[in-house]
């Protein structure tokens, strides 16, 4: 099965869903109905009729009779003014209004939906003369194609879901119901996909998120900016701290921006005329400063790197910065942690001789093998390059010789890789590392990103040898990439029980009686000494007691729903033979005192 | 010397001044001629003549010769509308304009000057009718008085400074010349004052921070906005872990905030309605979201209290956070680190029973009393106390419960202080840390401040032992302050001599020549070993090398001028004697190898 096989199904599927609801509700108005991620999706008009999940067997059924009759696919052609009156006579306003669209300018269309997921087609190249259809049985709609043959080949299916859309996602639009299926060659693959969705629900990052008291959203703050909690923080902080040592020990240096910046900045880095409408605009009451939250932080490195004379023998110079910036991302659009309108980034950037991006590239893949090794997710990267075409600015041998040392680099760390020409950023190639996680999802995490540009840009420059002046590369690179996004990921991977190292309560002692309060401080004491240094360096141990008058079951059973990796029963028992029961995911064993420290440094 | 008449002094050169100006240039047209700190200034317009500071022997020449001649300080009266010709007539447009003002309305220019400062006032209590003047020699002048008798009684005074001032600080209004002079009582005074000055401008930290290469402005990013270099940002992280880890070690726990919030969260605070106009305001291009930077953090903080049910055995709660807040201040306001736009708050908020204040505020006093003692800054503190009148909240039991239990800690602590009543915040009583630097300046550091309105307004609640509803009771405090503000202190106090444990650069290890590379290698592994515990926990060594091919006596007057505190001199003797040379401040010696570490973690 290839994969526009599959579309062509799941394309299929959508005109059948379509077909199934207009046989259920006569009167239904079809908006668009593209393939996506697994399936597909159909927006529909039903006046006053909410489908909820319970109308999900209905139409299900009736999808089914629709394959099991078994009808061609058949394509015909219409001059674009008989498609409108179609429409018209069909009482379809929404593929009436598409098809005007398509004859005032076919670009207009194919600019703001994607013409081909629509099912919607100009069958002519420039000017749009006829239009293409296909129908199943009565059903008849506007279609580009492909489709399958008959409806019987339509593979496996399944609806999950129905929401509100917009129609064409604007906002003083009417409301439409989207009507999402997911859909699979066979019953083997839906089933198999269907269980990673349940599993993924069960570690659905908002739902534990709450569970382990991790974030919380208010809505005097807004959408998209979480507040952490201090169990939230911990984790922030651990991670944040272990990337930035990961660093630091291979010479980098902290550096500290402000969140703001006069809107001149961004003048200067090209990136106002690029990005200008993406940005939260920061108004001053006292002066005209025209200002803005930076969505970015290299334009502010290259300030602190422009602040004094550079020579060969200082390269590299390498800031590193974890800091908060800010995207003016739709609200509709923010859920959770994984898209958030204050993203902080483990950001760091390299300014540094062409001679010596391959060595400096090596100091990140090493770092960022390590990190996700820690957290037991498998990397792999996709090497971005340029292609022959224009655009991409700097010389061409120096784009080869960069190229090639980001290759080198990712050999030399035995990173799984694969290479894209044209790929590349104008400005220069990119590694990018996608992990996986414990339920075999891919998730883009790190990226390493080289930049020709932005440094001759702030007219950044170092003396050579020779007493010449000389324009750096920059290397921009961070290894969680957002950490709100990176802990999304982190505890949907985790399911919420973090690596003992990270885990914001690590241990919670747990009394069987209130006898015990001495040999606890004697337990306490030996906590207390503990600081663990791998993998992140002076992390001392997180632990409480529960010594409340409650029963052991009890407190274990709270305990395992706060997820805390190494619980510590205590009894007199325990007390008597001066050792612990230690309760972790794994089982219960007992440990001597004396061995506790051992024991607890090597988890 | 009683501070009035000192003032009296300070006032009656102010009018001698303007005295010697109108005698230098006739058409000299005159604002207001104030006393403050340590002096006087006068605001003048001179029209196209520019005041220098080298018109400045002239004019105090001009001044002894009105002091000599020994006139006495006459006062009489006259009615407001003959007191508005008079001032026409001499041409003294700024004192009729002040004149006029008063007479519509005293409180309007009692309101935005302060008229006793001014050298004007009614004599009349509520309706204006008469005005007094004073006149010594020539010289006539609207004031309130006092003065001195005779003009040979003012003591020693020195003119120091012309600045632009804009009329009534309004930027429409016409730009005056500001003279500014220094006085005391004692030639002995002014000239241990004017040493202190002279000291103040060597240890100024805009040019230190230059010097020792800490921080930087761009044009690019704007006024207010410092960008931290790698090694001031060592001084931010230093001083804020230093900050933290004192909380943290009595129970405080971090949290996260972003920087932005929708002006919801203010108008819920009372924020808005009393700061909203000196809020950086945030617009959204993608939403109608009314948003702000945020100023300070307790509203944010209340969120995260908010987000779960608190009954009394989880009291207190303790938030800990260092983070960006952001005033609108007017850019002419802004010099160095003294006063930004973006200032880091090493914030900490503490939600009790009414019952635990005393303890809390312990906690708080005995950090702060650590944190300025490691940098020896002695302290005193300021008890502000609520008074009779109307307009605090809160009642009056509780008021003076927490009054008691902040006295009662400040004792505990064994730290000077002194009370004053009327000088709460209408929502709490508070305590003010005072630091005095090394050449004498006191300067306002920590605050602890009682805030008994907030977590009503938000709603915030616990469940008592009883199961009822109560309202927490919410502690302020950062121990630095804003990190900006502190690290202007802490350079203008240390002189950029940073104690050993904070220095950006900790040791320089300074080779005689090129052949001791093996030994300077078994240095690096000794001081790559040493981690400092004291007083900062987790404190790794910072040092570089410098082998360059140089003389001795060029790297260390190199290293001297960066102010390094340790410099190590490795020479063919020292590695067959197995020790180094070691140059601090108190001079140099010689350390064995193995006694290195021991030498260094005592510093």
């Amino acid at each position: 099965m290839n994969d526009d096989q599959l579309h062509a199904m799941r394309h299929s599927l959508a005109h059948i869903t379509a077909a199934a609801v207009q046989r259920l509700w006569p009167t239904a108005k079809f908006g668009v109905g593209p393939v996506v991620e697994n399936g597909f999706y159909y927006d529909i008009d039903l006046g006053e009729i909410n489908i909820s999940e319970a109308n999900f067997p209905k139409i299900e059924k009736e999808m089914r009779g629709i394959i099991n009759y078994g009808d061609d696919f058949e394509r015909f052609e219409m001059p674009i003014d008989q498609a409108i009156d179609w429409a018209k006579q069909n009482s379809q306003p929404y593929k009436e209004e598409l098809l005007n669209d398509l004859k005032r300018s076919g670009t207009t269309v194919a600019k703001d939906l994607d013409v081909n997921e629509l099912g919607l087609a100009a069958t002519g190249d420039s000017a749009v003369e006829n239009v293409s259809f296909y129908k199943n049985g009565n059903f008849v709609d506007l279609c580009r194609g492909p489709h399958v043959a008959n409806t019987k080949d339509v593979g496996a299916f399944k609806l999950i879901r129905v929401a509100g859309a917009y129609w064409r996602g604007k906002e003083t639009n009417p409301q439409m119901q989207r009507l999402y299926g997911v859909a699979f060659a066979t019953q083997e693959e839906l089933d198999a996909y269907l269980e990673r969705l349940e599993q993924a629900k069960a570690r659905d990052h908002r739902r534990l998120g709450k569970e382990l008291d991790l974030y919380t959203m208010s809505p005097l703050v807004g959408a998209g900016l979480p507040l952490f909690t201090p169990r939230g923080t911990v984790l922030r902080d651990i991670f944040a701290q272990y990337s930035n040592q990961l660093r630091q020990s291979r010479g980098f240096t902290k550096v500290w921006t402000p969140h703001i910046t006069k809107t001149d900045l961004y003048e200067t880095s090209g990136h106002w005329a690029k990005f200008g409408d993406e940005l939260f605009l920061v108004t001053s009451q006292e002066t005209d400063d025209k200002m803005a939250l930076k969505p970015m932080n290299c334009p502010h490195h290259t300030q602190i790197y422009a602040s004094r004379p550079r020579s060969y023998r200082d390269m590299p110079v390498r800031f590193l910065e974890t800091t908060t910036d800010y995207r003016d991302e739709k609200t509709g659009e923010l859920g959770g942690l994984n898209r958030v309108r204050s993203l902080t980034q483990d950001d760091s950037h390299v300014f540094c001789r062409t001679d010596q991006i391959e060595s400096e590239i090596n100091n990140l893949l090493a770092s960022a093998r390590e990190l996700y090794g820690a957290i037991d997710m498998p990397l792999r990267v996709r090497l971005s390059y340029r292609d022959d075409s224009d655009g991409y600015l700097g010389e061409m041998a120096l784009w080869q010789s960069a190229q090639d040392q980001l290759k080198a680099a990712v050999i030399a760390n035995e990173l799984e890789y694969f290479e894209q020409d044209g790929e590349a950023a104008f400005y220069g190639p990119k590694i990018d590392f996608m992990a996986t996680d414990a339920i075999g999802r891919e998730h883009q995490v790190a990226t390493v990103q080289l930049d020709f540009v932005q440094p001759g840009r702030f007219g950044l420059t170092y003396t050579d040898s020779e007493g010449n002046s000389q324009t750096p590369v920059m290397i921009h690179c961070a290894l969680l990439g957002s950490i709100e996004r990176f802990l999304s990921v982190l505890i949907e991977h985790t399911a919420g029980w973090f690596p003992f190292w990270s885990a914001p309560e690590q241990i919670r002692i747990l009394t069987i009686n209130d006898t015990l309060c001495d040999y606890v401080d004697e337990i306490k004491a030996i906590l207390d000494g503990i600081v663990l240094m791998k993998p992140v360096k002076y992390n001392e141990l997180r632990y409480t007691v529960d010594e409340r008058n409650e029963s052991l079951g009890k407190k274990i059973r709270e305990a395992t729903s706060w997820k805390i990796p190494v619980q510590l029963i205590v009894g007199q028992k325990d007390k008597d033979a001066h050792e612990v029961s230690v309760r972790t995911q794994k089982g219960e064993e007992k440990v001597s005192l004396d061995n506790l420290g051992d024991y607890l440094t090597s988890l």
